[in-house]
């Protein structure tokens, strides 16, 4: 049976939109909004059935159970220093990177609630396939965070600080890096007065094959190969560069060193 | 309207699979298929309606027009100086890194076509939507090429060696580097005994918005942010592999030089 929660949000950045609309939508309701530019929380509220924008850190006569924290990772700390909250609420913050003793004062329980994805204000997520990562400091308010997402999502799991960091690790190879191995290839691809699209059923073939059979076994080029003789005329099509000539020798070479591996 | 053309194909691999069928398919017609390895060539006509595998080079007296080498990189050179061809053929290669130039010998009419995609004998590949990239030596070629290559795709181009050659390099970065990046991020979650599934959501929206705003608007993370805290973390978590470390370091660096740019 679901179990309905009071929330308030303190942020109002894409996580804090996102979520609070997900979270409104799996039943829950949301009191309190607040953000360090007030206008941004209203703008919010309006997205709300019922929330107010509120414009001070002072939640103690709130309604709210739960406080969801979605705010830059380097705030974390300073935002919560100031926080008051009702006596046995539960905050957490939503960060992949800031462990859960960041939330250190006055709070009685304190976790992490970390929805593993990217948001932007244009594109609709489906939170239902959103893996939530949960981590508490006691072994109740890990059991009502669990129940709250459970309620968004069906991939919840729970991953200690720790982890989480080697999670944001492995994201960071997966997502930022790949993006920036993109980029790199549509700035020489300009170079050649060729187009990015050209590119792109290949590379649409490339992450789905990837996500198929795993990247292990996805691999290919001439790196893979062995083909020295390719790999030498990129590093000399390259010499333009030395920061691209320096980033297609240390991966070329690590995939080689780890070529049937 | 369309004209239909006679063709054979030397080579028996993924490539030469996916084409010579895409080509029947557009209602040409291929005739002969050799491949160093006989059986092979074999297997690939009982996919074909009327093709005959033949165990040697010599083409002099095939009704074929247009012969097409689907072989790989380093045996093009050599297969290529073995072929006896019926006067007035026109034969290619189909690499993305080889120069036209590789194809030397007695022929009269060379040139490249290059289909811009990853073949695998299980997907199936809409070659409607893949990029054919052709280059001759003359214009009446080059026209043939051009029209046997749009019966097949709706993106053909006419591409230079030494600009296919930046292509190439282009795809290496977004394709290869790109699943090597994803490889290395599945063996961090491997360590932490976590799932690469984790990750899949993330990595299909990052990649659709890469593809969608491109991906110097879609960069995001740490190093992005200039959060020199968050790299020193991680640089410090991968000091258990060198290597790991100088990936880490050169791509974070050569991301934060180029933000904004």
């Amino acid at each position: 049976m679901s179990k309905y929660f009071n929330i308030s949000i303190i942020g109002s950045g894409n996580v804090a939109w996102h979520l609070s609309r997900a979270l409104e939508n799996a039943g829950h309701t949301i009191h309190e909004v607040f953000s360090r530019k007030h206008s941004n929380a209203k703008k919010l509220t309006r997205k709300l059935y019922s929330a107010t924008a509120q414009g001070h850190m002072d939640f103690s006569k709130s309604k709210a159970e739960i406080f969801i924290m979605a705010v830059p990772d380097n705030a974390i700390e300073k935002i919560a220093s100031k926080i008051k909250l009702p006596p046995d609420a539960i905050i957490v913050h939503t960060s992949g990177s800031i462990p859960i003793n960041m939330l250190k004062g006055s709070f009685s329980n304190t976790g992490v609630f970390y929805p593993l994805q990217t948001f932007s204000k244009l594109s609709e997520i489906n939170f239902g396939e959103v893996p939530i990562l949960i981590e508490a400091k006691d072994k109740k308010t890990e059991n009502r965070l669990s129940q709250l997402a459970k309620s968004l999502s069906k991939a919840v799991h729970r991953v200690n600080s720790e982890d989480r960091k080697g999670l944001h690790i492995a994201a960071v190879f997966a997502c930022n890096f790949t993006n920036h191995m993109m980029a790199i290839s549509g700035w020489l691809l300009n170079k050649q007065k060729l187009d990015f699209n050209l590119l792109k059923p290949l590379i649409i073939e490339t992450i789905n094959k990837s996500l198929d059979i795993g990247p292990d076994n996805a691999q290919t080029g001439p790196a893979l190969r062995g083909d020295l003789q390719t790999l030498d005329h990129h590093m000399d099509y390259l010499k333009f560069d030395k920061s691209l000539q320096e980033i297609y020798r240390v991966i070329s070479q690590h995939i080689i060193d780890h070529s049937g591996s």
